[in-house]
């Protein structure tokens, strides 16, 4: 491809979804992307090391209903308000009108709910916790872009119901140690995690709570957020339990919704290069490619070792494949650095003779003599330094598009070379709207909320947008 | 539970989606029900099991839209006559009409055969062989049951591709060999593979080739069925390939999905007791629960066992539970067994003492006394054990359930004490639809087709329902 990200980001972008075969755009529903092999196979494992996540800390699956009634969506206001402008409504059924429209879902809350309400009754039945992975579909006006914002999208929706509001929280904080645990640790892409301003909050909740990473272009990208409910939906949906001394109570809930689509977008932003894909050793769905280098002469033998080489790491479980195609070597390279398979494996004559191969590693285009009968516990070791080396990689470009600035004039300046910027602000509450509107208007950032946990509170500081007394401190970035 | 399932089948079923909490019927849309963790768990092991089959033979898994216009439904004239009176349509999105309908999917062809004719141009594309997980939507209009017939139900269709006839057929034939291999091998549910007739297959299909189970009411229910396409949408769909001369043709197809919602039901079904579930080892949500068996003053000591117990078995990967409840031992049995837990380990103080825990086998109720240190090991030889069990069980039952029979009198008897029924009849072809009919109005039974590969035809036998000469032999029951 040969296009450097940090230029051109959107080129970039749009060239490897289709040169890597990704996705095709060409499905004849507006916003609608097929979802190729080589991207599903990556987030179907995804998939697997989220589920695990979310059930070693105490969630159970289910699968509940696509189609919601209208009449469940109106049953908590602001969600309704929300989300009505975004639904695909079912109002036929084979040759029949519905008496009532059905909502394809666009999340699941009124759905799952309204079965909360019939499954919890006392403390025993406390806390529950069930993801359900699936997809959801959101008529989005925005411009649409492959895995970052389409009308269908693949995602894991998990909900939580606890008796007092502590424990809801502490799911909160959970939910951003998970997040901590499998985007950032396994999957390499780093993050901040805020809480949301009042104005910018799920539609319905309290409190909405979100990791937000940054794309090449300095633009940030809403990861998995965590909603906390308060006792809003409970009190919609009739979700109470009977305490210890025999009192009726409502609930308090959080839902949790890691998109996997989306995530996959900013793993292959965070990761890639000039020259395609790079992708962390356990998600690729090819770990090693082997490229026999013969000539006429020498073909038999060349292949003979591939091929015994092949079967070795195969019996170790490793996802490998010998490129025995009629191509040149080159353009082999070529074609497997651009699907990003983290390791390639030359074999000709002469390595054969020495009794090593040579080891090539994407992410560093590093190369390495290694001895055949070595091969698998190299590469074990190989395949933990990719990770290691794409977090640090990952993290450190992070670090460095954090800033800070105490003005508009300084908060412009600052976006032209940084992601995040902290500024002093008058509040996150409602009254704060007006001044993140200004800043918007002058600069183009939104204002993505306060850092959580943070101790950090502006001492003696004004308000970047309205002078006035500066309570918090927010972080402004652009957004996609 | 307490019901004999061979008895009152309907009862019993019934009775065990409720009582082990499978799934509730009680969401606001009629044939919509939820699927609630015990049988979620389970049927995504048994997704895995199946991909995992695809995947080894040369199948890669792609997601399609949910959504499909009108007009792509439209383009196999048989198909959009079949589906079209099932469809659920979408005509609002937002606040806004849409131009065309859209079909939520009631199966993917038309989908994914649009993009297929802008993925295959050569030999090199072929076979194409992609499966896709997903939810379907059928307005149907018989009854439903949660499981077996539902408006949602949770399936994998795969579709391939070919360039020749002969390799299409190669797939029925591996396609009935993968149903054997997970669904009769993994999942102990016995099938006979039938070809149907041709008043009986899918909408566009030349042949459609059907795996069909028993369940305890000896009717019939269909597993997962393979199409054999033909050129039928290719040509529909343009979907071509240039063959070695040069030379431009359609391809041909096959297509295969197996309903795991639907195989769910036979699971339960085939191996439930009056107790309740019966699961598989490798199935099983849990796998082995410990039941302490305590008195107030050894306490301590028993259930410091049990977490001893407990700890190792999850080292070892076992799928593992402590009940530490405050309910009787009893009480726990009954409860566990109704779950279908396939091992039990009671542990008391006599146990203790004699150094081996008692394990009660959910399949044959056996009680085996072994030693504590060689748990791991015995249980690993009792999961493959249960499984053979199970198998050979569900084998010797549906083997009894098949007979003949050779005129109508003979039929409507063999119905009463049989399940499957080979009988002489005149053509599968279209003609034979009339003596179909009549079948059906004298026994309830429907013609399910030809055993796929037999070379058994009948030599001057009659046609049970016209009496012409019988060039067949067909199988006759009643159905789901």
């Amino acid at each position: 491809m040969n296009i450097d990200k940090m230029k051109d980001f959107s080129e970039w972008y749009n060239s490897i979804t289709k040169e890597a075969e990704l996705c095709d755009l060409r499905y004849h529903v507006k916003g609608f992307v097929v979802f190729m092999p080589w991207s599903v196979i990556t987030m179907k494992k995804m998939y697997t090391m989220y589920e695990q996540a979310l059930e070693r800390t105490g969630h159970v699956p289910a699968w509940f209903p696509a189609l919601i009634p209208e009449s469940f969506l109106m049953k908590e206001k602001e969600h309704v308000e929300g989300f009505a402008p975004e639904v695909f409504w079912v109002t036929q059924a084979g040759l029949n009108p519905l008496e009532e429209r059905l909502a394809m879902r666009p999340t699941s809350e009124t759905a799952m709910y309204s079965m909360y309400s019939l499954w919890v009754h006392g403390l025993k039945d406390l806390p529950l916790k069930i993801y359900h992975p699936s997809q959801v579909w959101r008529y989005e006006t925005k411009a649409t872009k492959p895995f970052i914002r389409s009308r269908e999208f693949y995602w894991i929706e998990a909900h939580d119901v606890f008796p007092t509001e502590e424990s809801a929280m502490a799911q909160v904080r959970g939910d951003m140690e998970m997040t901590d645990e499998v985007m950032h640790r396994q999957f390499g892409i780093p993050f901040l995690f805020f809480r949301r301003p009042q104005w910018d909050k799920f539609a319905g909740a309290v409190d909405t709570y979100a990791a937000d990473t940054l794309l090449p272009d300095r633009r940030t990208l809403q990861l998995p957020s965590t909603h906390m409910l308060g006792q809003n939906f409970a009190k919609s949906f009739n979700v109470k339990f009977t305490d210890e001394k025999g009192e009726e109570k409502f609930c308090w809930q959080t839902c949790y919704g890691p998109a996997i689509s989306r995530i996959y977008a900013a793993l292959i932003a965070t990761h890639g290069d000039e020259r395609g894909l790079v992708l962390p050793f356990e998600l690729a769905p090819l770990q090693i490619v082997i490229v026999p280098i013969v000539k006429a002469e020498n073909k038999e033998k060349v292949m003979g070792k591939c091929k015994e080489v092949e079967k070795a790491l195969s019996a170790s479980l490793f996802r490998v494949k010998l490129d025995d195609s009629e191509n040149t070597p080159g353009f082999k390279y070529n074609q497997w650095e651009m699907k990003g398979v983290p390791i390639r494996i030359e074999i000709g004559e002469r390595d054969i003779e020495s009794g090593t191969a040579m080891v090539v590693r994407r992410d560093t285009k590093e190369k390495l003599k290694i001895k055949f009968d070595s091969l698998g516990i190299e590469i074990e070791k190989i395949a933990t330094s990719i990770l290691a080396n794409l977090v640090s990689k990952a993290d450190k470009w992070f670090k460095e598009q954090l800033t800070k600035a105490d003005s508009m004039d300084d908060l412009g300046k600052a976006l032209e070379s940084h992601g995040f910027v902290r500024v002093p602000f008058c509040t996150d509450q409602k009254d704060g709207e007006a001044c993140a509107d200004k800043v918007k208007e002058a600069t183009h950032a939104n204002m993505r909320g306060s850092l959580f946990d943070s101790k950090e509170v502006p001492n003696n500081e004004k308000c970047i947008a309205c002078g006035k007394k500066a309570e918090i401190y927010l972080y402004a970035a652009r957004q996609y």
